[in-house]
């Protein structure tokens, strides 16, 4: 048989990472298929310059998509160029053109994932993306094929290399944020912009893909609450750890009567629970269904060769039948409904709170009353360290709280007199 | 569209949880499917015994397996019955009769797997299996679709839950073997008749069929060295501790410059992997490919609802396409090759030794010196505890360390006049 040919658009980390392993793994490939998969052209941004990877000098390399999109001979786009309106373009085009698309793209599918379904299900054409979520965690295809019979309880993912390996060196190694995201910069686990990864929208971005594999919903992006680690210190980490947590960057959906609740936090993760070990720039996503039970995926979130195994799985499902399209949403394909939100202020939590206050009596009094007369029950407090100008840190643990709570506690509290800084928190696993 | 109709076959634990959880999460599959799926027949061994789940009075009851095969409403028969001739039997007249198969028969496949898959290929159906190994974890699929395109270096599991129970308890409760086999069985994780689950049996059954989609190779279960763990002791477990390892069942399969070693033991596990915190019945496989790097998948190996959740995955995944085979090999369907065996005296490995000697003058200095006459390198040595009519324990942790040498090394001590007991041996990863 003919062999598969590939029009690749980007030729950055994952795009050079997918060729590798096709000329590494040709044999097993083609043992695999059938038949054997090629790279025919790529797009990239700047024909001249030099590139990492060798390219076979039969490929042709281009700047015009449409070298790509008007190519008969290519059977699929795999889209690695990331941003989003010319990887929207592209794909929209591809689909035009009756080819079926990969991407790795999270952010595209987050903000304009409904509009690509709409498309391929229109042009009767694949959309394949399990590269977008924790990298070679094949956590799409679980959701999508192995837990299809299950109702998702929960599903909680680290699903953020860079944020993870901060926070690991933070907890191992007692640094602060800025000197361990500088050392992740060093190691080229941080973008010289590192803003997605450490306020959490890269995170954001790929729960908003998993919810809807999951629950065959969409849940707006906008919608998810988001916190990012910029405010975890080393004192909190200490904190927690006494408590017998870990600190993770952790995203979360979960089914609560109906109704799902979502969102991107820092969260206490008991120290004896597997994805408080996740270390490293690794990821991992934990989830239970009503009938699998809890099950838990581990693995490289991100590299060239991990997230390229991830592209390669949906090149290889497309080629076993480039005649007809695949149930793209995992539900037959049929337009998401919206998701029914839980309103955020009704979410309930177990939360760490740390108050930064002066060192003077009834202050500890004057936190637990505003505390009670705002139903929020205390289950552990700690007050420790020095007075100084700076304040001292008032660490409580709270039961199950709702947010409406808990937020309208802390507006309080903040504006006490004693107040020096105001209250960090956390979520509590 | 019609509902798809199953014949199932057995109606054990696994059986009614299939059944509970077509029932109970009906609506999603059909959301998902755009068809719902209904048990037609069940075939039991006795049709009078009084069940723990009832089925719908619509459902047929019988005790003749042709009822399901010569039904031509049935599309696919679902074989949990376990045991080989019968569900063989069983499997190749639905097979004849054109109908798909999925099973959970780890032993069958193990024994007759290559059969099954001819019989399958010459009627062009489709024979799945996912809830043969590991329960709810997603490993067969995983190796066949998303590491597709990987080349498997290694691949560890936990694979059989009782054991793992076993070993736990033994691990935190300072159990020995004997009691918390019996503490098992009082909570039905252990059969009346524990062999295959304590001998490794089972955990080769499913190592067997693992490496079949990893590798498109058979390795027959004869060729696969077999340890349970009824040689495990306290004793053993504290050395273990002592030297920052647990004890867990392993099953193992490596590639050796183009060979594959494979095997079942008892193994030390260093307790920073989180392989070594896999407790209670869980399960757990970590495998590592050429390029997704390491993963690692883990969840509940048995049980009614886990394990039907994989065959509800299976059913699902071939009532997408009822009329067509699917690949049941992962490899084209072509028959599979045999494996290149590395021979076992090849194989490599650390070891833990534990002799039990009389406590005299030399016997550290004759055991040190047959090690080195048979190239074993030490890395760590222990002796410990009063010397009694029952001898003293004498730890030894080795390197790297050849099997061959490993074995006559062993025969040679034990045959020394200072043995009390003979040589106890576990594996270190």
């Amino acid at each position: 048989m003919d062999s598969i040919k590939l029009g690749l658009a980007g030729f950055g980390t994952v795009g050079s990472g997918l060729a590798k392993i096709l000329d590494m793994n040709a044999d097993r490939i083609a043992d695999r298929l059938g038949r054997r998969i090629e790279v025919k052209s790529v797009l990239v941004r700047d024909t001249a310059k030099k590139r990492a990877f060798d390219l076979d000098p039969a490929i042709t390399l281009t700047d015009d998509p449409s070298v790509l999109v008007n190519d008969p001979d290519i059977d699929i786009v795999v889209e690695l160029m990331g941003g989003l309106d010319t990887a929207r373009d592209l794909i929209l085009d591809a689909f035009k053109a009756g080819k079926h698309v990969v991407t790795a793209n999270k952010h595209l599918l987050a903000e304009h994932g409904l509009e690509l379904f709409d498309a391929a299900r229109e042009n009767g054409v694949g959309l394949l993306f399990e590269a977008s979520c924790a990298g070679g965690i094949p956590i799409v295809q679980t959701l999508k094929e192995n837990l299809a019979g299950d109702e998702i309880i929960k599903m909680l993912g680290i699903l953020n290399g860079t944020a993870n390996y901060i926070l690991s060196e933070m907890t191992t190694k007692q640094l602060d944020f800025q000197t361990a995201l500088a050392d992740a910069q060093d190691l080229g686990y941080a973008e010289a912009d590192p803003t997605f990864d450490i306020e959490g929208f890269d995170t954001a971005h790929k729960l908003c893909v998993l919810i809807r594999m999951a629950y065959g919903m969409d849940y707006p992006l906008a919608d998810i609450p988001i916190q990012g680690i910029t405010s975890v210190t080393p004192m909190d980490i200490e904190f927690a750890r006494e408590f017998g947590y870990r600190i993770k960057l952790l995203a979360h959906v979960m089914n609560v009567d109906g109704r799902l609740e979502a969102g991107v936090h820092p969260a206490l993760v008991p120290y004896t629970y597997l994805l408080a070990r996740v270390g490293g720039n690794y990821n991992a996503v934990r989830l239970e269904g009503n009938a699998v039970g809890p099950i838990m995926l581990h693995g490289q979130g991100a590299g060239d060769l991990p997230t390229g195994s991830a592209v390669l799985a949906d090149v290889m499902n497309l080629a076993r039948r480039l005649d007809s399209a695949p149930d793209n949403t995992g539900f037959c394909n049929k337009p998401l409904k919206q998701a029914n939100i839980l309103p955020p202020e009704q979410s309930e939590s177990k939360y760490y709170f740390r108050f930064t206050v002066a060192d003077r009596t009834g202050v500890m009094a004057a936190i637990t009353q505003a505390m009670a007369d705002h139903n929020i029950s205390i289950a552990q407090a700690v007050q420790k360290g020095e007075a100084g100008a700076e304040g001292v840190p008032l660490v409580i643990i709270s039961h199950e709280t709702r947010r409406k709570d808990m937020e309208a506690m802390i507006e309080e509290i903040d504006a006490m007199d004693f107040t020096v800084e105001p209250c960090v928190k956390f979520r509590i696993l």
